[in-house]
């Protein structure tokens, strides 16, 4: 194990470029859209919001850098290692939510994260976390074999099993567990991850960290210059209220960071700048768009294999 | 104390004549959206949800009755008796929320309920609770002196000192912490009511049910024709935002719900038909109505004698 100043500043630089890259690459892809920095700090913590707003292609994107010191870890932070729970910690990670404008694009978000434990007694604790997932308003065959390709890609070289392993904790986590649906078609997930060494961790968090353009732009390419109506405006509404939903009452990471008093414009960028809420989503006898997502991709699958 | 199946028969039909007669007020006001029931059952627990959706006043408004037969009564349940836990218990109640369409009319949210908890040893418990407190999203003081004077009548027949309880409880609760921020103006909240006896606590309950319409539809009255525009509808969406992060992350009874598979399209009718978010409120250097309605209104106060 190698966790000394240098590493950590190594995995602060790493969050710091891939929070700059991302940026770049979707202004790129935007044209019209530019992120606002919000630089911040607040007691021992700080960071930098970066968020677009009303771009072209993108209504609303949250790019996130964020390193905070606690003396108490709470018990959201770990779910491997209750002992830590209460040790002075160090959490820092870059977090991205996208809202694409036009329905046929989806909604994407990633996280990489590294947490230091420093408990009163007994040696340093480290981890790595994180992932990406997709949350399509109108699923597309193409897209999640190809979304789920990239996943695949960034595991590969590493232990065998990996993606199969992160594939299944995402499909495990993502799920909106009161409307009994998944938030999207997943992706990877992974916490609590410090297998073999800090090197080996950091070198699977940092292809995870950069596959996720590679996932996404090929996507948002292909559907953005679909037509679409009100209709499917008002779909895409609907499911950004289930995607409300997720993250304020199942994430982990926000309902964390809300009750630890972070920074709560940060930690919510993540919602939607619009949304909607219907008792009932309007079936009618013809296609029903939220049937079809439920039936075809709002369910755990083996999108690589089982087609 | 006096529970026997006829004075919880009471409670029912005193619930059940509650929501009938706030549907026929507000549709009366309305004049236009008309209540559709829904009568549902999940397992041992039973209720008829009443949605009234796009009416001329009422954006969208809630009425749900249920009734709640549970095994386990969650630690949400009870704050002030932690050993009931775990016990047998059922749970009714009538529970209403409003977003009208004008952003000049508030929200407002109605609650009672009464609990019963069957514990294996020991005697049977019982109690009530529930409240009525107010949203807008343009304050006027006005509307704040009248709601919250129709709130210490509902009080002022029992115990001294009663309103001013209720109404610190409602400050207590309906509180955003993570946007430091009250909800809206409070009015009054109690939890964990069987004070004196049975009967008495029913009649503090059933005053305070019977409160609700005299405290809100005079408001109604007054602001339902004045005239808004874009500004003033986006701004209204905005404050909807922190009504659905009240709603998802704080409130005990939406969680609970949602936590123990209550149902959940009965549960979320509470949350607004359209809502929206912004990375940060657009202030300007003219009059901005975020900054106005926190120093004003968000902060609790004592309406009645204070100002």
């Amino acid at each position: 194990m190698n966790v000394n100043n240098l590493s950590i500043n190594d995995v602060e630089n790493y969050f710091l470029n891939l929070q700059k890259n991302i940026c770049l690459n979707l202004e790129n892809i935007d044209q019209v859209g530019r992120f606002r920095d919000d630089p911040w700090s607040k007691e021992n913590s700080n960071g930098i919001t970066k968020v677009l707003s009303k771009g072209k292609i993108f209504e609303q994107a949250g790019v996130n850098v964020s390193r905070i010191i606690g003396h108490k870890m709470p018990q959201a932070a770990t779910v491997r290692h209750p002992e830590l729970v209460g040790s002075a910690f160090e959490a820092m990670g870059v977090s991205v939510v996208i809202h694409p404008a036009n329905p046929y694009v989806p909604i994407s978000h990633m996280n990489v994260r590294f947490f230091l434990a420093r408990p009163k007694s007994g040696e340093l604790n480290w981890w790595f976390g994180g992932g990406f997932d997709l949350s399509p308003c109108y699923g597309f065959v193409d897209d999640a074999i190809h979304w789920h390709s990239v996943a695949q890609k960034a595991c590969q070289k590493f232990s065998p099993g990996l993606y199969e392993r992160f594939k299944a904790s995402c499909d495990d986590y993502f799920r909106v567990k009161h409307r009994e649906e998944q938030r999207g078609i997943g992706g990877i997930f992974f916490d609590d991850f410090n297998e073999q060494d800090f090197n080996y961790a950091f070198e699977v968090t940092r292809s995870i960290g950069d596959h996720f353009l590679p996932a996404y732009l090929p996507i948002v390419e292909r559907r953005k210059n679909l037509s679409f109506g009100k209709k499917e405006r008002e779909f895409q509404l609907f499911r950004r209220g289930r995607y409300v939903e997720f993250n304020l009452v199942h994430d982990r990471g926000t309902r964390f960071g809300l009750e630890s008093g972070g920074r709560a414009k940060s930690i919510l960028v993540s919602l939607p700048p619009q949304a909607s809420w219907h008792y009932e989503w309007p079936t009618t006898n013809e296609h029903d768009p939220q049937e079809y997502l439920k039936q075809n991709f709002l369910q755990p699958k083996d999108w690589l294999n089982k087609l």
